[in-house]
């Protein structure tokens, strides 16, 4: 498996062989998540449950199921999702008078009830978020993580007195968004999107992009802001302080179990996966390396070692299977456990502990007295490193141009107009997608790549997953 | 609001005021979690995950989409869900070719899934479980937690070797239970359900049911051997040592949202909910009782109380709103806070702390030095009394009859000669559901309180919710 020369083939056999995701599940793109890519999972949603609860957005539970009456209410959202839902139209044997559908996304599910809890400026703003999974009828070929029907899924839903503090929201959002990605060490574009793509009744949308080592970008999630384009169609209104009746600004952000997929891609190697100390389910690796004579010895060590890295808070898995250590290094390299340490009847004489990289490969030796802060210390580089790595990734991945010649297979920065006949005739000629202006403003002076009109704003383009 | 005289007038109404759930969703029976209902379950959820972590459970997360083709292929498994499962029949705006059905319960998704994961005996036995949302169409009239359409659900599906490892399972199942109704300080009894109430495929049931304080039982979950009754239709084989495929024996353990109404239910007085401490989003709250010309003092002094608390790992609310005292005594009476302290400016220069329990109402005061360890008893006496009240309460309401006159309304528990003939003439004749015999034998002589006939069999019958 040779990341480089196949990358769709390499994720898929990685995702296998590391046992993430089952796929072999009888209804096309519903997978099974196994007990370690769901712990995976879960840890990601814990550091996102963490900063929501930490800015004080309250977590809920909306129902699944949303009637065809609720869904229709917003034109451009049905529209942008008409061909995508799954419909409920029996229960039992019987026929339902309205047909329930399982949310894409929930505003149609939440708005009605939004316009029953809000009454004054004082239930302002309210700020929920759920972790629920959506579904989707992808017409698209599926992949693990990255393509698929039924999907897990953070959405954040805010309501606010105006635009201004709606626009404060998004701000936060981001703040939200570098925290969650720092213990996944992944880097991102914040770009935000074309009007022709933004989500159906955003007033604007920015996307979170990465970017896949075989150039593609993968967006990973998206921050919106709906102005009052929800508030109206749902009658979600507050009394202002001069007694007035407004529509709330509302906004939303989301992010999927994409990340995973973004885990394994941008870390994973030939010789597996990778992972972040932070979201492994195991961090640390115990090998007892077993001589005769000395089996009850190195035994009683690797486990009082295990003891000690576990009692400190790290999660450590001892391998003690029947196995050659050749062997049990082959298994934790492809479930990406971040360091490995080998314990033998020399390093217990030396008083030492070896130590593997996942990451580098780099080995060495830690005094054993030592190992509880060394090991920290190690999975503190290795985050460190891997991120570092991934930025450099990324942005080797990004190539400025100025014409349409020979396009490098990255993602592509150039100056644009700005109007949609340009914008629409770029990904027609190149069917490349337009990811969208960097939120941050880039400087830049140039032409329009189509057009050749001067302008001073740059666009991000690329085949994206 | 009185429970005594209506606790189904009382339950809804106490479930509205604390805004555990909201029942405005457009769809009957599916209810929205808000954030205060959503954090105890939460907590639930948590507890069952450390024991079941903590014995070796996979977390797993199963499709909620389930092919008809796979629901139909244990028959009393249909029979008994068939009038009760929601269908998807179209995607987008095309017919499926396989309707799908949501997840009633997870043994068709899992079970063909488990037939490809179990290859030989080294596979087992193999322990999972998800905590997912379950859907049943309820005919039954609709209430918060007990009886509703989208259902909160753990599950633990297991396979084993052979029928008495199985039954292993069962008996760590029950030690599992215990502790995870422990910090819920819910008593409970393990009935064996009759053998035409088992669940569809069982061989056999065990029901775990509390008393609700109007008599009646409310079943909280329950434990299930399957022997091979799905492992046959499903195919479930492994290789044991002699090179022989046998199938496996299955068992599943599972409980729902029904333990939050069980919690109002139980626990909760005519001031509104009373809440185990361990469970609680806020265990204590901290209410200033502010005097002219001290209110920066006692401000001050309230928010070092909290800061103290919450460093101490206790999870605290300041309620700093601009109301009078007796009005937020009485919110968080509601929301069922179970111990609030108060600190005035006299308590200030008494060096004390007021509290009052919420259970007990008891008042009284501590030093402010000892203000933490003092927390940590009060709201450990307040989990045991808990516990103890409950457990008084449940005795009281079970009583051993031994004919079939004026039946007092509460859980009844005769002598029965096992005969489905009798036990269905009882439950024709008083309208009573027969709930089981007692996992653990209860000693007793007598007679089957229809037939007459000698026996040694104690059988448990009440209204059911």
């Amino acid at each position: 498996m040779k990341k480089e020369e196949n990358f769709s083939e390499w994720y898929n056999e990685i995702v296998e062989l590391a046992n993430l995701s089952d796929k072999r599940y009888p209804v096309k793109g519903m997978n099974v998540w196994t007990p370690y890519g769901w712990k995976i999972m879960l840890y990601i949603d814990s550091f996102l449950r963490k900063e929501l609860d930490a800015t004080d957005h309250g977590e809920v539970c909306f129902p699944l199921l949303i009637p065809e009456t609720e869904f229709q209410k917003e034109k451009e959202h049905i529209k942008g999702f008409d061909t995508e839902v799954y419909w409920v139209t029996h229960a039992g044997t019987n026929p339902l008078d309205i047909r329930l559908l399982l949310r894409p996304t929930s505003e149609t599910a939440m708005y009605p009830i939004f316009a029953l809890w809000i009454r004054s400026h004082t239930d302002l703003p309210l700020k929920t978020y759920q972790i629920v999974n959506t579904f989707r009828y992808e017409t698209k070929m599926t992949r693990a993580f990255i393509r698929v029907r039924e999907i897990h899924f953070f959405e954040s839903h805010t309501c606010h007195v105006d635009e201004a503090d709606a626009q404060r929201q998004v701000e936060e959002d981001f703040e939200i968004l570098e925290k969650v990605m720092k213990p996944l060490c992944l880097p991102y574009l914040l770009l935000k999107r074309t009007d022709w793509d933004k989500f159906p009744g955003a007033f604007y949308t920015v996307g979170v992009d990465t970017v896949l080592p075989d150039g593609r970008s993968l967006q990973l999630g998206s921050i919106h802001h709906y102005r009052e384009n929800f508030s109206k169609p749902f009658d979600i209104k507050y009394e202002d302080l001069d007694g007035n009746l407004k529509h709330v600004h509302q906004t939303t952000f989301g992010m999927s179990e994409r990340l995973v997929g973004a885990v394994v891609g941008v870390h994973g190697d030939d010789k597996g996966l990778v992972l972040p100390p932070d979201i492994a389910p195991f961090q640390v690796v115990v090998i007892p390396i077993l001589a005769k004579g000395r089996v009850e010895e190195v035994t009683a060590h690797a486990r009082a070692l295990r003891d000690r890295l576990s009692e400190a808070g790290i999660r450590v898995k001892l391998d003690e299977r029947d196995e050659r250590p050749g062997s049990k290094f082959y298994d934790w390299e492809i479930k990406g456990v971040p360091l490995r340490l080998e314990i033998g009847s020399r390093d217990i004489k030396e008083g030492v502990v070896t130590y593997a990289r996942r990451d580098s490969g780099a080995k060495g030796t830690v005094m054993a007295s030592e190992v509880v802060p060394e090991s920290k210390r190690l999975l503190d580089e290795i985050a460190n490193d891997l991120l570092g790595k991934a930025r450099k990734t990324m942005s080797d991945s990004i190539e400025t141009v100025d014409n349409l010649g020979s396009l490098p297979k990255k993602i592509l920065r150039f100056g644009w107009c700005g109007s949609k006949d340009c914008g629409r005739e770029f990904e027609t000629r190149t069917e490349l997608k337009l990811l969208g202006t960097p939120y941050q403003t880039e400087e830049f002076v140039g032409k329009c790549i189509v057009c050749g009109k001067d302008t001073e704003t740059i666009v991000y383009a690329a085949r994206a997953m």
